[in-house]
């Protein structure tokens, strides 16, 4: 009898990844409505279990019941109910139909028919820092399931008891819900994470987590004798920068919202504003209220001891920096940290920008004097991938719109006069960037295109109709949007 | 001053990577409509110079004139005219648009916007067999042009001086319709092109060739600092499974279309189909065909001494292998060699599948006798990455759909009673496939959505309409196709 925390054996990762061929094949040749049914039911187990779920959630991980671990469940199972629609409504199929043609250029066209199809099992590697949202029944086993993807869950050992339960109940939903044996299996320990992504039966994987491990594994699947796309989404700096013309307007304001950000959560968040960018002329206004403010924010519990001795390290990289100045030193107590604030300047992080741009994973952010329009902007330029940049300016505000020029070759979102903290889940929302923020940037792990990762097209030549699928038969059975002809039509 | 063929020395690179990179802003907000001028213009330019063109890739190429260059040519200018007309439709930036809803679960939803944006340089590397359509100006060229990302293009040595004269073509092409300078540069040599993939000015790579030289640059890719996708298209075996029903109907005619198919061009196509699968019940009058109909094909000149010397080598590995038969040897001349055909067997193809399922570049071709459905469904199962297989089958056969179901997981393009080369350029068409065919089994060289391969999604949040892009701007002044709140609406 194996205990619910040890590692899972050679053997039985063989028996998990056996299973998941076997599904691959028919959970791909399932109806979109159940695909779509599997997910709501996963939903509905769920927030049936929250009474059980959030508790555990919050002694694992120390992460407050209210709002956050009952927000993050309820974002959780509004993500696999988002999805679910997603993949009713068909668009994402990309269905594509070309009819024959005799006069198409270059010796006629015959029928073409073209869509996207699920890629094979996947693996994902679940984070430490959202026990639901990134870990066993979130974002990617949600868009990997929906598509008819099975999965393998490498679970986080930050919160082996919730991953556990979740991973239960996820599997017994998918069962009550008709899907086959073998599309969700959890595992456990590093090295079956490891030999999953080198395993030929595994055709995809999907990593949130630390720089370290998500090139790790990044390279890992680049060297299989057969290579296979890994989404690794490693963080990022999400600098904010805050005209000389917003500054002059709502310093005070801005400082309030930095605060709530950087701080919210610990600052455990792959989307905390790490560096703020506040023009000479205001930077002691604004750093003399932030570190009033932060005279009153407690010392709280950080997630595990990993993630507090990555951020003591981190954290005493940068204080030690001669050219960081503490503004305010979060104090140390028996639970965690308090807060730390740090102050530097524009010049110096332009000449320093490997040592200071760097994510410290905890509740502490930088705030960055610059003197001129041009320093500013030169920052900007010398970010290389970001999951997000935050603009504060106003409406007419030249320097403004030059920032964004930049920032959107360096970003993979762009707030304007917002914070990034507190992602939604929506059909635009893009969570993903240029490396090092992902190692895919054509892809993101949040939002209704997450399906794409995890499809790959596939062309039908001169098929008869009853050797097509569905959604690429005349007449539309599935009454989905297509291309036909090159037009695109609605359902 | 350099000679045309001298290789690009470490200093031209700097220069044409800082050019590429200073055109990288300007060339990405230009509007649509002038890249696609300025593909059309690349396209008449072209044309305008077939005379000069055509006979000079037949000098370089050994290729015929009619009906292949003069052919190639059209099909190269068509492919860019095509493009320009997927990006002024403008369906490829994916414009998502969700107004903010404070009722959206967990926390509301903000006004994100998303669309996809070029990625950046792009170094292509031009093909040996195609000196129009997937050298210079080809499918590469034109998707990554199409979308807004200068290219650097390594030139293939096999035709130096088409290279030369298309490159100078698109030069003045792309300069005379306005794009900025550093859009399109040519460089020479491997070690240019290897550089180039590991510059940290380039974003992303395409490449159309050999399986060593794809792997080769893909590990280069993926092992730099900042990793870089890279899609290199590497060639296939495109297996043709003939069924019991489909020989009983209609042996000659079949043997007569693989024949053609696997001969044309001197098989010297990524899509030649390489393996026959033939119910033993008619395998010999197919071969007895085949062989008679061989005994009238010339010997003819290869493309360059490379080819010819790669195909001299597998060829004769196949044929010095004891599971294989030569049941017509191609006769060599001072010109080159004359086809070849081979024989095997299923359960030596299964025995041996990576020592006779290999792309012999050139034409030559297997016919494998299977003496069972189950055996054909076995070896239709022993692939794993291909760009095409095909299936001739009838309307009613049962085992013609078992092997489409394995087909659809092994392939990118499945055939329906025709042959694969021939590679129509249209929207639904998809050029890839699951490794070795490609590094990249989500995208395609080919067709309409080859633009994707060169896109990166950025996602805009509460940005005021003066600093949004105008594809996502409220009232849709590019008239494109957008995802409303969810809902697809054309333009």
């Amino acid at each position: 009898m194996t205990t619910p925390s040890a590692d899972t054996t050679g053997q039985e990762l063989d028996s998990v990844l056996a299973a998941a061929a076997a599904a691959r094949a028919p959970l791909a040749s399932l109806p979109a409505a159940a695909r779509a049914e599997a997910l709501r039911r996963v939903a509905d187990t769920l927030d049936g279990a929250a009474g059980d779920l959030v508790p555990l959630a919050n002694e694992e991980t120390g992460l407050p019941v209210e709002p956050r671990l009952v927000g993050e469940l309820s974002r959780t199972t509004f993500q696999l109910r988002l999805l679910a629609e997603v993949v009713e409504e068909g668009g994402y199929l990309e269905a594509t139909l070309d009819p024959p043609d005799p006069s198409w250029p270059a010796g006629g066209r015959p029928d073409v028919r073209r869509m996207l199809r699920p890629i094979g099992p996947v693996v994902v590697f679940a984070a430490s820092n959202f026990p639901f949202a990134f870990s066993v029944a979130g974002g990617d086993t949600a868009a990997a399931l929906a598509v008819g993807c099975p999965v393998v869950l490498k679970s986080n050992p930050g919160h082996p008891g919730i991953s556990a339960l979740s991973g239960s109940l996820v599997t017994s939903a998918l069962s009550a819900a008709g899907l086959p044996d073998g599309s969700f299996a959890l595992v456990r320990g590093e090295e079956a994470g490891r030999a999953a992504v080198l395993d030929p039966r595994i055709r995809a994987g999907a990593f949130t987590g630390s720089p370290t491990g998500g090139r790790a594994l990044f390279d890992l699947a680049s060297s299989r004798p057969d290579p296979i796309p890994f989404y690794a989404e490693m963080g990022s700096v999400n600098p904010a920068f805050v005209t000389e013309a917003a500054a002059r307007s709502r310093a005070a304001e801005i400082a309030d919202g930095y605060l709530g950000s950087f701080t919210l959560g610990m600052g455990q968040f792959c989307t905390k504003p790490g560096l703020l960018f506040v023009p000479a002329s205001h930077a002691e206004a604004v750093e003399d209220r932030l570190v009033a403010a932060l005279a009153d924010r407690p010392a709280a519990r950080l997630l595990n001891d990993r993630i507090a001795g990555g951020y003591a390290r981190v954290l005493s990289t940068l204080v030690d920096h001669p050219a960081v100045r503490v503004l305010h030193p979060g104090a140390d107590s028996a639970v965690g940290p308090a807060p730390t604030l740090l102050g530097t300047t524009a010049a110096d992080l332009l000449a320093h920008h490997a040592e200071l741009a760097v994510e410290c994973f905890g509740p502490t952010s930088i705030v960055v004097r610059y003197s001129s329009a041009e320093e500013l902007l030169a920052c900007a330029r010398s970010f290389v991938g970001e999951l997000t940049a935050t603009v504060h300016g106003e409406g007419d505000d030249e320097v403004a719109g030059l920032l964004l020029a930049e920032l959107t070759e360096r970003a993979g979102r762009l707030l304007w006069n917002g914070w990034p903290t507190g992602l939604a889940v929506t059909y635009a929302m893009h969570h993903g960037g240029p490396y090092p923020a992902t190692t895919a940037p054509l892809h993101t792990s949040v939002g209704a295109t997450s399906l794409g990762r995890f499809l790959r097209p596939v062309a039908y030549q001169n098929m008869p109709q009853h050797l097509l699928p569905e959604a690429l038969r005349d007449g539309n059975p599935l009454g989905i949007p297509r291309r036909l002809d090159g037009v695109l039509t609605p359902r």
